[in-house]
């Protein structure tokens, strides 16, 4: 059975998403390819009978998740692991929650890191580069506030893109 | 109430998607705006509330549709209207019922033209340009058939990009 590469992602709000993609437009090389997002599930790859039956646990996480609210207030970067920079979501048990349970057994995919909530804003830029646009980024703050009250999961086009599969609403 | 601008579209399956981003990829300039997709419904503006409203309508609409199929054959053209280059999709009442559904009283907007179901693969060229391409692709033919069994309503960011906000999953 052929498999497809999947993740899972919650888009905030379009207000967020522009300012993200204020940043991504210049400093992140793979910004079309997927709007501005917090990762809950790295990308695994999974047949259709597989995803079928996520898809049901997927239903019943959302069912047991009240929607729930998360802060920016600013920047940060995973260097020197890579040369990524984005909008940290302010320590969230909920979010936490969320990508426990989508990584708990049943699940395929493993997470490489630790989990830590962001919207990624720049990446793949060169060293110097990234030390540059970090070091202007990194004393802005910020006061964003948001509600999640959805997560989707995505299937990877040939091109690197990502289409929506399904939509999981919380606690419906 | 702010307002969004938003639209409802189909996603086929990822082979036929990756069929037309090899032609969106040289031929379309908003190629990474929006994975290929069939326009159920052209985009308008509405508040959250007629959004909350919608949805439920939307949803009602999905659990009485069963999921059907569709087939592509062709390529074809809007031109002289416009120079958007397409694969057709073969009449399907399906979709007709689902785009006069999304269109009755009671749904804001308004459909410029009659509904013709496609996956635009190419826009906005010259008028020298789209008679090259279409000069080469209309002579292609294609025997392309998929199941539709979902569809999804989605919002437009500042960038002009696409973001998913709910899937509707047909006859559930």
């Amino acid at each position: 059975m052929s498999q497809l590469t999947y993740g899972i992602a919650a888009f905030p709000s379009k207000k967020i998403q522009d300012i993200a993609n204020s940043y991504r437009m210049r400093y992140d090389p793979s910004y079309s390819k997927i709007p501005p997002h917090i990762t809950l599930k790295e990308s695994f790859t999974a047949d259709q009978q597989t995803i079928d039956r996520l898809s049901k646990d997927l239903s019943k996480i959302a069912k047991e998740t009240e929607p729930f609210d998360i802060e920016i207030k600013k920047v940060s970067s995973f260097s020197p692991i890579t040369h990524t920079i984005y909008l940290k979501i302010e320590p969230n048990d909920t979010l936490s929650k969320l990508n426990e349970q989508m990584n708990a057994e049943g699940f395929p995919g493993e997470q490489a890191f630790k989990f830590v909530p962001h919207i990624t804003i720049s990446q793949d830029l060169s060293e110097d580069e990234h030390s540059d646009v970090y070091g202007t980024l990194k004393i802005s703050s910020f006061d964003l506030k948001d509600t999640i009250d959805r997560f989707q999961l995505l299937y990877q086009l040939d091109d690197g893109s990502w289409t929506v599969y399904e939509t999981y609403k919380l606690g419906e």
